[in-house]
């Protein structure tokens, strides 16, 4: 290592007999920040005193940059106190790194809005709307339902499109269960007030870092309840994180140029484009019935995050560009990501054409997700002074639906 | 009063010299709950000590009710401790009652759905979409925008749609600034588990009580963005809940039977129909320019809660039916509440058939809000042991963009 950076240290919660504390990932180990602070080797200010990022996240971006040039050189000098460092391996699984405020999911992929487009809306000219190149087109999902990697995906019931059109809905669990590949930033510094705009730059500074994000979708339900207010029950009974967030200031090396915009947008989203983020993304299916020891599971998309065609800042202004509120731990994704080409497509909904031809994972293919089915979100780029980083995975397994609505 | 019990209580926060604290009000007083959990007069469990009423909340139906009924015999008997009451007008405003965890806005109001889909879809021979009656629709708000009564509201800018069809955006200050007329419950109880339903029993029991609320909206801004994933920057730059929540409990002289259900939905929904509230509701427009000391305002618009559509019971039973975590403090709003006369409308949007035809509001007319209008909603309805209570108002007035989104 060079250039004074450690390896990738992505921050994240454990839960010591204590009770969760803040901590950052290194390898195999999880390093306690509580404990660091407390004794006077991170700057402090109550931050590491909370059970999640909450309050670091609040503490904004010059305290980001203190604490992580502190960890980097602690790390790099073997200077770790034994108490503060832990094995993963001995510890419970991760909890989610912070509750978000609110959970909005853009849909920043052209590709993928335009193929789903073409999907839900067969008779329609234009698949992308006319505001689609004009803005972030992007909703609210259920902050309440967002969960760390690992939580189990139930089945969700709901309203599936009648047979016929006009005939009577029919009731019961998802047919078209379907996972989403997305990145996702959380959000940093004191919230802002009603009627507050962020800049360009305030918009940027307040990006702490980034996340996979996978938000689970029942394409049936969403077919039948979208219009006009959008996706909700189709969407919200989860979305899962990874546990661990790789700070911005850890993938300086993986900005790019952003896709050029045609049309030039507006003057305050145009400000923010210039940079984007080039990660290559993956999704895995184990189907139902594989045994974990001896089957990974298959790699059925691997795409990347550089053709996203707004950028985060621009998201971040964006939303803020009517005066509503931003909140430390708001969380905030891409949509879907997916390529133009068979293989590079972030769900089933795109990859299947509508759950017409099969995708295969290993022995088994697929055109919607299975009870038992495990899906796993990874990502990796090229890490500060070289090689490579790998983001924290976020992985669910399908669970067979427990009630709910029924017919 | 007979039948013991006192005056409407509702439920709130009041800043005390020592930092805010949970409070009811009896007319012009505040009775600082966190003093009488303290003398030992309510029940205990630590709710009082936090600093709203999320815990209070959190507590569940039990403790709503045992705290309710010592309240109810410490106002009747004269018991209240002098140090516990304070004047409501020697306080600073009250804050919001709690902060929300999700925020989800239904399209409840039949009248209020048919009349805004053949504005926004002229050309479509079904103003209600199919699912309409089929189940509540509705879609996700920003809870990090939801203010309290009194909050400024700051004209949102943003993309208005284009002159002519296919146009670039016209970016800058609404010019179709609208209120909303609605009324919303607060859940509590304990958080529910991803995956978890809940029966029409369970979700009835989680109502805490109802707050008046206003969704402003910028009617131009959410014209253009709504198309596929429904409503964002037009609506999220600021919702207002009134300061004092009444508890359901107080409302049992309000309940009337729902409106009958054709087609009937689905056996989960149809078990959570039976009761909705007969509330009074009214839009007060003060215009730009009228003095408060001798212009109260002018009616726009009165309507009752009676024929809203969807149950409050439906609308949660419907947004857990696919196992969706419900927290407590989730804000769960009816949509806008509108008539199908003229004078019944709960948004300008449709008393002004979309902007053409103005409403008056004492010598002035209005189309849409103008910069220093102030709108106040308010609603009364029969009290337990006979007269009427007053909800608490909400109210918000119009002050000029600030910047933001510029072409």
């Amino acid at each position: 290592v060079t250039g004074g950076r450690a390896a990738h240290l992505p921050y994240g919660v454990v839960r010591l007999p204590g009770g969760p504390v803040p901590a950052v990932r290194d390898g195999d180990r999880a390093i306690d920040l509580r404990a660091l602070a407390g004794a006077g080797l991170l700057p402090g200010g109550g931050w590491a005193e909370a059970p999640d990022l909450g309050r670091l996240l609040a503490a904004g971006p010059d305290v980001w940059a203190e604490v992580d040039a502190a960890l980097q050189a602690l790390v790099l000098d073997g200077r770790l106190p034994a108490g503060a460092v832990h094995r993963l391996a001995d510890l419970p699984p991760p909890l989610l790194p912070v509750t978000p405020g609110d959970y909005v999911d853009f849909y920043s992929s052209e590709h993928h809005a335009a193929t789903v487009g073409r999907l839900f809306r067969p008779d329609d000219p234009d698949p992308l709307v006319p505001a689609w190149r004009q803005l972030p087109i992007g909703y609210h999902g259920r902050a309440g339902s967002v969960v760390a990697s690992g939580t189990d995906v139930v089945r969700p019931a709901g309203h599936r499109p009648p047979a016929a059109p006009g005939g009577a809905p029919d009731v019961g669990p998802t047919r078209e269960l379907d996972f989403e590949l997305e990145l996702a930033f959380l959000t940093g510094g004191p919230p802002t007030a009603p009627g507050d705009v962020l800049s360009a730059a305030e918009a940027e500074a307040r990006i702490f870092g980034v996340v996979l994000l996978d938000d689970w979708s029942a394409r049936d339900l969403q077919r039948h309840e979208y219009r006009p207010l959008g996706p909700f029950l189709g969407k919200s009974f989860l979305t899962s994180v990874a546990c661990w967030v790789t700070p911005l200031a850890a993938l300086e090396a993986a900005r790019v140029p952003a896709p050029r915009q045609d049309p030039p947008p507006a003057p305050h989203l145009r400000a923010a484009g210039g940079w984007t983020l080039d990660l290559t993304l993956e999704v895995v299916l184990r189907p139902a019935g594989a045994d974990p020891a001896d089957d990974d599971g298959s790699v059925v998309a691997r795409t990347s995050s550089a053709d996203v065609y707004w950028t985060m800042p621009q998201q971040l202004v964006h939303a803020a560009s009517n005066g509503a509120v931003v909140r430390p731990g708001d969380l905030w994704a891409t949509g879907t990501i997916s390529g133009p080409e068979a293989g590079t497509q972030g769900c089933l909904l795109e990859a299947t054409q509508g759950g017409v031809r099969p995708v295969r994972a290993g022995a088994a293919e697929r055109t919607w997700l299975e009870d038992g089915d495990t899906v796993v979100l990874r990502g990796h780029g090229p890490a500060v002074g070289g090689g490579r980083l790998e983001l924290a995975p976020v992985a669910g397994t399908v669970r067979p639906a427990r009630g709910g609505a029924s017919g």
